[in-house]
């Protein structure tokens, strides 16, 4: 098995685009469009033949049994039915659905101004100065942008100014964003549209998923193998970009520490580590607000967004000084709604939360006691493959039943399915869309984990998990 | 003189991008950070210190003398004195600053829910096909992204996919946005980072700031040069990618119709036409929703951004049903915050407040008014290089005041700063920064018109313009 790949070789030449028709990759627990809407109620069918009029196929919509979402409140989501769904899957709302002091700060906010930085404000600034609190102080300097993609595009574009290399290290089934280069950093999109010829992959599922003694050396070589591959074709290492929580690569928070290595070695090959905060950060992994702060990462460019703001679209880079500094005397850098102060204001709001209700510490809490009572409940099941966790961001593997252990993806959306009848969202994730991905609000509560763990003992009951 | 020009050739290789240390070029009207904050008041030096501190140098901010914003209301910005600026210049704050609608409709949303699309939704849909509404029927689908900058980097990956070309047309001074790619191809930022390979650039300024009888023959003939270079080069033609009111470029509404003819030939060589909406958009022009249509042009895609949301992060990509299909044959588009419930029901009440207040007429009416008596007021004065306007978004030459007429920065600076000095804020555009840029918010009055007209007759007693 090949651990370390450059990227589509048919991409070496810049004029070569001409995209193929296949190779692009289904989202898991995608609705199937072109099956049509035959044995969904009328309100749903109604509104797919709506979206598909005007949006197309091109965005996925979950389920095969998609939901109208109507309402939400802290974990949960309502239907226009007035169905409960205890939502496990949706990081954005972190703070909850509908959260009034969020709501307050915004609704305040615009009886105010709603401008953009090249003028001087509070808000951006009292936000810049409280989100740097957050960080060790190298790190010292913040852009704000709109979203976590844009967030990556310019970690990546102040990468390549400050180190004068191209070349990109990254997982084998990542996602960063949708920008034309973040895209093309991503390979769990597929080969539809070709990914950078600047590109190097590394495996790291196989060693997270079971990890032995020697798990830290073995990724450490792979990284090591993809920057000399990346000097090999004359690109040089600008950086490594890696989610610290590998969610899209099957959630794999991985034994602390091994990516401070990797940092290390990156350094070491002329280039950066940016982590990609999207999914890890905001207390998420309850031992510590960021997560390349748990792997004890020398981190030199950091990006966030999604729950930054609750909703409320807002992303954010933070960076070393010299790196910013390189980065301007090549180029400005303005987002016209990037530090919007309607947005600072929500991500603001977005902190007292997690500050006021101790949500750090609860994430590490209750993603503990249900990652715990899941392996107790599931240890012994054929079909279980495992649990990892990090806070409140748990993966599940589901294999096959024999004694084989593979991954089971078919399985795996049966499951995701039999919860959503049961009122419960959830989804799936990994190169073979074949670990369970549950990753809630924050603010669940524990009759929120009793609901879920009831739910998954009946999942179980029906022989779905047995 | 060279009219049409490929990009950087020193950016021909792929794995060539050290960046210079010059090229960079700098915003008009911006605060020069080097210089300290000697001379300013107390709060402002304070502001920009701290800024300095958490923002560092890359974002720009206006004025040698910086305004701290605190508050807006209609078409005035108010600082933290409670002066009242009158804003000549925001755009994005189309419906005015601080617009009650928007506000509640915001604040209701934030009560429901502010989900995303990979469940049915009743907002996306219902904003997605009111937008619709306001499009030829051949530009019949939608995707929605949180800045322009997305939109205008999504519309030229699906103009690639769809054309299976590289190619890109821009003007000589273009700015589209700041993700990578937009980036690449947008001269306005200089070549501090290169210019990308793939890109011709067409000047345009020369000719419609001085149109003769044959001004539409030699554009045409400038793009067609383009097109050919971009196949001579193996590149192909992706898109021709046009701000329909081309601001950057000195604000050149032109005599309609011409842009139409460049769709025209874009289409013959292989490409699209994508419509950068994002300065002409939403009424803006006045005779037209939106600046293809004034310009009788078959634009492919149509990006839209600013003013769309009223500060609210939104963008938007509208398109001809097989090209969203081809993309999405290639790969998936999710975009976590694109069309957000929040930002729909902002959306939504943007588009209530431009029918209700008939903001388009308005924008016509007021536009006319003021060009006029600008026109009325300086039509005789040295300095003085002519108007142009299309609406409410208005560009005014300033030339030297012997009788050769050459462009003049330093004087445009001066009467900027002259006018912020009378609390009317506007600012400069142009590739030698000599064109005032009047685009104040469409709410815009006829008092607001007066105090401006006035602040202008200062400006000309006082010896700026004479």
């Amino acid at each position: 098995m090949n651990e370390t790949q450059l990227g589509d070789a048919t991409n070496s030449a810049e004029n070569n685009t001409k995209t193929k028709q296949t190779g692009k990759k289904q989202l898991a627990n995608g609705f199937d469009f072109s099956k049509g809407t035959q044995g969904l109620d009328a309100d749903s069918a109604t509104l797919i033949e709506r979206r598909k009029r005007v949006l197309g196929t091109l965005g996925p919509l979950f389920y095969n049994q998609p939901i109208h979402v109507v309402r939400g409140q802290g974990a949960h989501l309502f239907d226009a039915q007035g169905n409960d769904y205890l939502d496990c899957y949706n990081n954005v709302a972190c703070v909850g659905h509908v959260n009034a002091h969020v709501r307050e700060a915004v609704a305040d906010q615009l009886t105010r101004q709603d401008t953009h930085s090249r003028y001087l404000q509070d808000e951006v600034l009292d936000y810049a100065e409280r989100l740097l609190g957050y960080f060790p102080q190298t790190l010292d300097h913040v852009s704000f942008t709109n979203s976590g993609s844009e967030s990556n595009d310019l970690a990546l574009r102040m990468a390549r100014a400050y180190t004068g290399n191209r070349g990109v290290v990254v997982t084998s089934n990542a996602y960063h964003g949708i920008t034309d280069l973040v895209a093309s950093i991503s390979p769990s999109f597929g080969t539809g549209i070709p990914l950078a010829s600047f590109l190097a992959t590394v495996e790291v599922a196989d060693v997270l998923k079971n990890p032995g003694p020697d798990a830290e050396e073995i990724l450490l070589g792979r990284f090591e193998a993809a920057f000399r591959q990346l000097h090999d074709a004359g690109y040089g290492v600008s950086a490594v970009l890696l989610d610290q929580i590998f969610s899209s690569d099957g959630v794999l928070p991985g034994a602390p520490g091994w990516v401070g290595r990797v940092a290390q070695a990156a350094h070491e090959a002329g280039g950066l580590l940016i982590a990609d905060e999207v999914q890890s950060g905001f207390a998420r992994t309850g031992d510590a607000f960021w997560g390349f702060q748990r792997h004890n990462a020398d981190a030199d460019i950091v990006t966030m967004g999604k729950p930054m703001g609750n909703g409320i679209p807002t992303g954010a880079v933070v960076y070393k000084t010299p790196i910013g500094d390189r980065f301007a005397e090549c180029t400005r850098y303005f987002n016209t709604f990037g530090g919007n102060p309607v947005s600072m204001r929500a991500a603001s709001a977005v902190l007292d939360e997690i500050e006021q209700r101790e949500l750090l510490r609860h994430a590490e809490t209750i993603g503990d006691r249900i990652a715990g009572e899941l392996e107790s409940l599931l240890g012994d099941t054929p079909g279980f493959g495992g649990i990892r966790h990090a806070g409140l961001f748990i993966g599940l593997d589901i294999t096959s039943r024999d004694n084989r252990g593979l991954p089971d993806p078919a399985a795996t959306q049966r499951i995701v399915d039999e919860l959503r009848t049961r009122k419960v969202l959830i989804s799936a994730s990994g190169a073979d869309a074949s670990t369970l991905k549950l990753r809630p609000p924050l603010v669940f509560s524990d009759a929120d984990a009793d609901r879920l763990l009831d739910a998954m003992q009946q999942v179980k009951s029906v022989g779905l998990l047995r």
